[in-house]
């Protein structure tokens, strides 16, 4: 299949073109940028030097491809549905133009950012592990948000189980990937460094699409943390009956228990006992884990991503692999680093 | 007057000496270290370089001093009490011995570490926001846990208030630092950076002590970040009846208006909107700030130290500046940096 | 093929588990480990959660293999090598125990660690740039040192073209990872952490590497900086007569042109103009670039790679691909993260 | 003495402050910034909190001081040279103005920003240790760069004691914060991040610097080093004769024994046996050490500082100190922390 990323010289996007570049079924034939068209791919993204020839071409030199996916900007989706449509007949929509699907919610976290009725109907949510079934076959895919998939992935066997009690308390960390290519005083390095920086103790966007998927109340703040890529959340959830932490087991082992994406972490060594993102640079993986107190009545679920992998590219080439009936993990099965 | 520090080869007893050399009453007569004896102490402490010409002793050779300040392990203090009041009429503890003054408390997190209880009524608690008054003259102080000290000025004043509704959640972020000067597996640093370690899910020691002094019901874990200095608590707490930001201002201003070091962070900046620890490393001052949310029902407390200062060398300062009449700040001035 | 590593508690012994568990050709059976015997490979390396059900043995229980991964501390394999002899038809050591085959610059740099002469000339360099006609077929490869194998790479080209003039004077950078998996005071976190630490400024023993591949006259320090993985060193060189940078360009593209793991770096940009290891994690890449100065007379080479991977076990896995006549990148096609 | 600080938004502008706040002799009255006016210092120097109310102020409201301190952009001092004058007799300049007397070393290292010749000629170098004697009375101080200034102080004893031999390799490391406080690319941190950068092989500016102060032939690359503060520099020199390490000793003993600001780092143990910036953090201290080579013919110097304090503000205060006749150490006693 003949695929072109629209967005290149992002940072999902360039996690995109380094996916699909060893995916064995996809041959990457446009990347585009605006910005940086006419240079070659690895002057944008170093890590592509010797692994392609392509140079960033403009957007509209892509007049026909298989898939397009698009790494663009939140609002660039909608504005460009007819034009991607017309290119190609699947489209993989990165950005968050179409993850929201209840109008109050979308009304309340993305205000004027409403996509086409129609378009939204085609689009199936991109989390393989809640949506398996419906993106077999799919043609129109949108892509979770890092902090939101690994807050789903955390939180859903618990909500489906009906085994959460009032609001979830969720500590969101993230690196500073997550902001994107643009510089800005809050990415300078001076600033950004060593930050422990809580930049939105409320409201954030991603705190929809938790809602969306898992229906839980959920109070969500996103501190920054000195990483570049890598995302945790801490769910804090206040169980609605007493719970075993052998039964919580079996609920996670439920729902994961065959999923190639998702390991659940259970060490007795406090090294590892619980998901930390670094392990996870440059893989698919979500990790989870979970520690009940003893009193039983506070649970602490923990799940780490790379928010640019799991909570993005890796993501999106998984839902695709999905919808196309290939192997799941193919262009994915790259491990993960330790000692990094 | 002369001063001992006992376990100077440690990370607050290094802290210790370097506040104390700075300080215009007092005069640094003995620094111990039964490892490190013998050798000057820039060879251990680096950064005191040209500040002294002291070197390591063993415990045996203080044997007259005005004050000693207690370094040491846990349970170290406990075991010595005799020895060091026959050295010194007034001694500030920094170890963990002599915090708790609930059994049943200190049964739940310090089982079998119970000091003598007619040492223990001697002590006053090392906070001077909470026990000014009791300091004032006190000849034995027990200084309180880093991540406790945040803590607790984080949720006193809304304790105090009856603002407090049922259980409080805190993230207790801390650096490498805190672990002390031991290495281990953990500590170790291709494994510790970049480190997001939820190490302590349930049941750290701190927590005793932000129960003793607020009497909230606390949940807390401690995740271990990238950092070498700096304790930040995240304090999650349901508001016992409708409160506006405005009146949460004034209980911190009316608690901590006049306060020498805590500082109440009210920025509109997202850089700087909350507290964060890296710009306090080095300096004795809590950072505090919060964050109530659009429906009034969820408050975040954010509080911010560095764990070896205000959360350790720089509060015993204090503190014994408060018992001895002293300047409060004496010592105690430097402002911080920034970048950083 | 059936392969063990023997050492694979250590980190370079996990990234051999790591690159041969993907690797097309080979079957892993052993991992050995005397202090981790009995427990998962993932409870030591959690990047391998999933990716395997191996558990530590003791090395007693490898009896029979086709090929043995000696990722042993210095010294080890001199003293094991009947052993593993009788084990395996092939030996890949990983040490540096049979690296120096001249007798001076052994007693020089590892006075009294002499190998057995009868095994040391067995064994071929495992530098594929270098020696791939003297690997293909190899049954012993003894594999560079991880800054010697940069500062060869960086080197080699020049002094083949008589094109250095006098000493050489290397400034090598390494992480921390590079001291092995053992704590001690320097790799403590809160010491190693921001370090910039010259701790070698003279004689460290990968000079004897460089000068036995090159026969430069080379001065080396060695530098901890603030890094996990990765190496880089800057090579200052005073060329031998006047020579163009297009000309240099000719000699190194003469010399790595075609080779699948050196990528020669012409950035115009400064953010990628020359070599730096952080994109490089995972990846079996050397980098390599330089500036001449406009006098003509000072050049700078730079050569950038990750010590676990192409500074050790992926260059043991190229060089036995080599040897053993397959695709010389099998198992080896990671092509490194950007941003990270 | 009634000081102002023009330039006060950036990273040297804010030292400036930090250090003037707490000086004893200083009264600060006004810190201008274009960019700031009408917000309070705090609000971009965070660690300011409650050490000032005072606000920024335009360039223009500053009409009268005793002294002015410009920490502005290289070529704007020579811009306001005349103004400056009207406003107060003495003006210290941080910027790289005045710095260069040399009209050969100006033209080649700084191409068409030549100050005024009388203005020049008014100016003092702003190095202590070199130029105390001028210092002492001056009105007018050009401070020297941070980089330069490292190198300079590690140099300078041997260049005077005639023991250089050719050409010095100068390996110079540098934080972030070097780069000064507006964004772009190199300083975002995704990018910046991790970073073993040689942006500058060849041609930096602080080399015109170093050859003016000790007239030696320099050859310096700058690499970007993962820290926000620091500058080291590791110079290697051929000595011109044989000479042993005690020797060299006395050389730098002479040049520095009673400097208040330049220590000499002689440690045994390896974690701290050579000058690194991180214990340097806030303080107005140059580290120097040496490691001479087992054949006397290699000799490396590795001089530390933080480039905002010794590199510039600090550096600044020192000057304007001794040209005041006060202390030398007012205002500048911060010891430094460790761990950090």
């Amino acid at each position: 299949m003949r695929a072109a990323v629209i967005g290149g010289g992002g940072y999902i996007g360039g996690e995109l073109v380094r996916l699909l570049l060893q995916h064995p079924e996809i041959e990457l034939t446009h990347v585009t940028s605006s910005k940086h068209s006419g240079r070659p791919l690895r002057s944008v993204h170093p890590n592509l030097r010797d692994q392609t020839d392509l140079v960033f071409v403009p957007d509209e030199e892509v007049t026909s491809a298989d898939v397009v996916f698009l790494a663009v900007p939140h609002g660039a989706a909608i504005a460009s549905m007819d034009r991607w449509a017309s290119v190609a007949p699947r489209i993989v929509d990165l950005s968050a133009d179409h993850r929201i699907v209840d109008d109050s919610l979308r009304e309340q976290y993305y205000r004027g950012q409403a996509p086409d009725p129609g378009w939204l109907a085609k689009f199936v949510r991109g989390i393989p592990e809640l949506h398996r079934d419906e993106l077999r076959g799919a043609s129109h895919i949108s892509v979770a948000g890092c902090m939101a998939n690994a807050g789903i992935l955390a939180l859903h066997p618990l909500a489906a189980a009906g085994l959460i009690d009032g609001p979830v308390q969720v500590d969101a960390r993230t690196g500073s990937s997550g902001g994107g290519r643009t510089p800005d005083e809050g990415s300078h390095h001076p600033e950004r460094s060593g930050a422990l920086r809580m930049a939105k103790p409320h409201g954030h966007r991603h705190i929809a699409e938790i809602r969306q998927s898992t229906g839980a109340h959920v109070h969500m703040s996103v501190t920054a943390i000195e990483a570049v890529r890598g995302v945790q959340v801490v769910c804090r959830v206040t169980p609605s009956r007493r719970v075993s932490e052998r039964e919580l087991w079996s609920v996670f082992r439920a729902a994961y228990g065959n999923e190639p994406f998702v390991r659940l972490v259970r060490e007795r060594s406090a090294l590892h006992r619980l998901p930390e993102p670094k392990i996870l640079s440059g893989t698919n993986y979500c990790d989870i884990g979970f520690a009940l107190n003893a009193d039983g009545d506070h649970l602490v679920v923990v799940a780490a991503l790379d928010n640019l992998v799991k909570g993005g590219a890796g993501n999106a080439v998984h839902c695709f692999n999905i919808a196309s009936g290939w192997d799941e993990a193919a262009g994915l099965r790259f491990a993960g680093l330790h000692p990094v």
